[in-house]
């Protein structure tokens, strides 16, 4: 991979930042984080203005420049990966390391005195833009905003905003309508007396209307925002998406309605304009809802006393616990994705032993294919992270044809992989060794899988969040000095981002809430060694009510399930040493894996994925 | 205990909410913290005003009245005892449970519109202050702050605020004089461009003059502030103290030092104006340093420009940190400490077992007399928790005539208590059983024994934070649906407060530093059942560099030794329960114990404490 060279759009950026047609004033650092409007973790091709001004396409970062400098900000999953695709122009900044500076400090020591920082007021959510100006203010420094955002200006073929047909999904899928997601929503508005609740983020548009999209890729969202008042619903989306007669039949569109529940379709581009207009409406005392990170402009638009700010709304902490339809639709998803799995690492002990011509990105495209013949199956949720020997050790590599290594005997692979299915979301990790793995991969292979059982095994009372659980995934590594830069889990959606909030697992004490039934989080800890190899191993959980002897406080405890049932490699596995209780739980793990996946290989009739699984699947035995 | 009658008191608080001469419009509300001027967790007898107004006398807690409503926030470890000594005018706010209210939400749920919330702005610290004004604005009512302490104006018997001699610390007992620990902080001042630093904590303006005092019962500190200007040392104390010739010759100030080492002497009431003058001369970018935590009186008195505002001071870390000297002494006073432990417990199975005459308020008496024939004994540490069955349930129990229960071979003992030597503070929870523990009691005792062992024996990367160790102590408990609703460790001090910040380990996710070698915390998991019995195991444990196979990134690992060394009763162990990993630690640990502290009680001939000891430290055999 080689470097994207910046050195002449940066001069382009330079001169826009002080160029009078965008900036009153000029600017001496301008901010290009990697959201789009709606802070989306994944975003368009038309919102990678991060990427496109560095060269660093990494899914987080945040990019300054300034006259002098110009420089990165990530975290460990990305160093390696950001450090190889920009140039000299670049410093990057490894975010989580003790020396590296904050944005904002960063900012106060190289800006001149009484420096102007400009940003998109789209772009930036509101919670951040607060803290960063007031650490630049406190400094004597400014952070302003730029209504033209300065990448676009100088992007001349920068691609146009998606504007993809819909998916209407129905109450098998979804288990509960629009309208009554509306009534919960306007119960919970209710109850903390509010009168608007703006919803900004994409993937709580499609879940509350039971809509799907596919305007940016990986992730079934379109570009929408919606406002609900108390007896009205309004949604702002552009094109003729809504001209599709099962959209309108699904949204009721030309139904009589009550009054309260008839869907009124305005342009996505006039959000601003209606958020002022609510505002010019209100009195004192109306409260507006809006997320603490949807962006400073709409946030802006309210006025400070009317607004009614929460890390998270009610729609994503609703969209988190998942009911008994998604739940199954969950279960049935991860079925068919282990299916996909054990046909392709079927396939590729049949292939890479012996004839040694599967590369990283031919095995990505196999596992794409095998998943592709499953029911409802959509689009991958992630990018397919297909890595082998030095490559695994980049955390969130996508294999590319400058980097693209042909899988041996000789190296570790790791693969983590995931697809949308109408039913739901599936996103796994397995860590392979096709010829006989050193003791040394074998010791970092299960320091990593007692993490993992650490965590899937664990059971904590009600109440408990996600990140008092992530030193159980690095308790065994760090034993013996080990450990890894990525938090070890996330929420992930139904049939929605594979990333959501409000719950994770991760050293970072982000506001998570707490884990309740029916939530799914992944559980991933890795081992990493730069220039060698990567391990992972990554299955998707369900929270779940869990027995226990005792029960103080009458709290309850929970625990979790595997929804994700591949075999994890015993020929990794160093049994010495795991524990008894480690033993049994890979036992049972495979047992189920043999009694689920095995079934539904027969039934699709996939004799050598089958047999593949079965020789998988046999019990370990103890020391 | 019964509880205080408060009717007649909170109407005359009421009245003087009401009151002109106090306030200049009325007050709807009156917030009572429990901390005095400098935010101290122990408290003077005339700062008790929390316990005066309500009778709950824990360590913490926050009331407030209002016209209507008189409620008490705090947290698990004080549940029963405010339920026992506060009277039906009270309303008991449970901190951490889930339907609690916090102080903000309850005050806009009671008061009418537009009200006024009082408060003595000396006693609550600024970050509070600003939280709170915060969410009190954005309902519609205002914080104000009440010159006149509300709670002093009806409070007739106020005992004077205390002023006691000084002791003065050699190089021996704090390895670093206080002219090198000002130069340490003037560079820090200096990293950070601070003109001026305030020191507000009791605890941090004894550590930095290496000077003790008795002002407040078990800490042994001092009523002073201190402003450190570059050129300036100005100590901030009341009385005839600085008059001994002992504390004039260690603090020189009849020497002729260079100016900048001078310290003038000022009294200890003129420390807002000190801070209203060094504001009037500051120029534009000169800051002032204080802790977040400092009263909002005194943090106000400096503009808001001018302030430079941390969570935790630069002496806090660096009191923090024990360098050789101060380690040297923590350990010596430990080994005293365990001696006085193996007489009084060895002397408790003389009395306990045969004669049954030993009362709780006994048993803590001989702690105390105990430990005061040890070298360099000051005081206690804090009051001492001396339970016997249900009492044991009150985690921060303190016997009186009428709770005090005889000890039995019936009910399980435990013991929490710790001392102030010239050499180091100490503090160490056991639990006894001097009949035949039940099953459940050693099934439980044995859970919270893996805790303490999981994190005492836990190795983690340099730069870890506290709070990820703390579901450590609790996964053995956890898993059979059990847990306390306490944190596990808080730092400790060196001849100094028993509870210190910047680091501890908790389920809480307040702002810790990171854990570094030569901090100090306590390791006290423990479990409670309401009515019956209580159990902790609490060791203070220094940290250490940790030697591990690998060493990832180069950051090394950390541990814990264990300071306190007294052993932990084998007759309530499960051994079934223990893995041989954990078993192996207790026999280590009862065999450090043997050397250290039998070598010891050889040395002082106490002959019968020996005896007790090698019998309460033969190793566990293995299932």
């Amino acid at each position: 991979m080689s470097p994207k060279i910046t050195t002449e759009l940066l001069k382009q950026l330079r001169q826009a930042m002080r160029n009078p047609k965008y900036v009153q004033e000029p600017v001496q650092a301008y901010i290009v984080p990697s959201g789009d409007a709606h802070q989306s973790e994944y975003i368009a091709p038309c919102d990678c203005r991060r990427a496109f001004i560095s060269g660093f396409d990494g899914s987080a970062g945040t990019a300054i420049v300034t006259e002098q400098h110009a420089a990165m900000w990530t975290d460990g999953r990305y160093f390696l990966q950001a450090a190889q695709q920009m140039d000299n122009n670049w410093t990057l900044m490894k975010m989580g390391l003790k020396d590296t500076p904050t944005q904002e400090d960063w900012l106060v020591s190289v800006l001149p005195e009484g420096s102007k920082v400009g940003v998109d007021p789209f772009i930036i959510p509101a919670d951040q833009w607060k803290r960063m100006s007031k650490a630049l203010k406190s400094a004597g420094h400014d952070l302003v905003p730029v209504k033209e955002n300065l990448i676009d200006t100088i992007w001349v073929d920068c691609p146009q905003r998606p504007c993809k047909p819909l998916i209407t999904l129905d109450l098998n899928y979804t288990g509960v309508s629009w309208r009554d997601k509306i009534v919960a929503l306007r119960s919970k508005m209710d109850e903390r007396n509010v009168l608007w609740f703006v919803v900004t983020a994409l993937d709580e548009v499609a879940w509350l209307f039971n809509l799907r999209g596919s305007d940016v890729e990986y992730n079934p969202v379109f570009f929408a925002y919606a406002v609900i008042g108390m007896n009205t619903i309004r949604l702002f989306i552009d094109g003729d998406r809504v001209m599709d007669p099962a959209v309108r039949e699904h949204l009721q569109l030309d139904s009589n309605l009550e009054p309260e529940f008839r869907i009124q379709v305005v342009p996505y581009g006039s959000i601003l304009a209606e958020l002022q207009a609510v505002s010019a409406g209100l009195s004192p005392k109306d409260k507006v809802w809006l997320s603490d990170k949807a962006s400073y402009a709409l946030t802006e638009a309210i006025p400070k006393a009317y607004r009614y700010l929460t890390p998270y709304t009610p729609i994503c902490i609703a969209k988190a616990v998942k009911n008994a339809s998604e739940t199954e639709g969950m279960r049935r998803a991860h079925i068919k994705d282990a299916v996909a799995l054990c046909e392709l690492f079927s396939w590729l002990e049949k292939e890479v032993v012996p004839k040694g011509t599967v590369t990283e990105i031919i095995a990505a495209d196999k596992a794409e294919a095998f998943r592709s013949q499953q029911k409802d199956f959509v689009e991958l949720s992630f990018a397919t992270i297909s890595s082998t020997g030095p490559n695994g050790a980049i955390i969130h590599y996508k294999p590319v044809p400058e980097t693209n290594r042909t899988l041996s005997v000789n190296e570790i692979y790791l693969l983590d992989s995931g697809a949308q299915y109408k039913d739901g979301t599936t996103d796994v990790t397995r860590t392979m060794h096709f010829g006989t793995p050193s003791a040394y991969e074998k010791e970092c292979f299960t320091y990593v899988l007692k993490g993992h059982i650490a965590v899937s095994a664990a059971i904590f009372p009600n109440g408990t969040k996600g990140h008092l659980l992530d030193s159980f995934a690095r308790s065994a590594l760090w034993d013996c000095g080990l450990d890894y830069l990525h938090g070890t889990g996330h929420g992930v959606g139904s049939f929605l981002n594979v990333h959501e909030g409000p719950c994770g697992i991760s050293y970072k004490t982000f506001a998570d809430e707490p884990l309740e039934a029916g939530m799914v989080v992944s559980d991933e800890p890795g081992y990493y060694e730069d220039g060698s190899f990567g391990i992972r191993i990554e299955n998707v959980v369900l929270v779940i009510p869990a027995e226990t002897k005792y029960n103080f406080k009458n709290r309850g405890s929970l625990t979790f399930e595997p929804l994700t049932l591949v075999p994890i490699q015993t020929k990794m596995i160093d049994v010495n040493l795991l524990t008894p209780k480690e033993r049994h739980w890979v036992n049972d793990y495979h047992q189920k894996c043999r009694e689920v996946i095995g079934a539904e290989l027969e039934r699709q009739g996939r004799r050598e994925a089958l047999q593949w699984l079965l020789r998988e699947t046999e019990p370990l035995t103890g020391q």
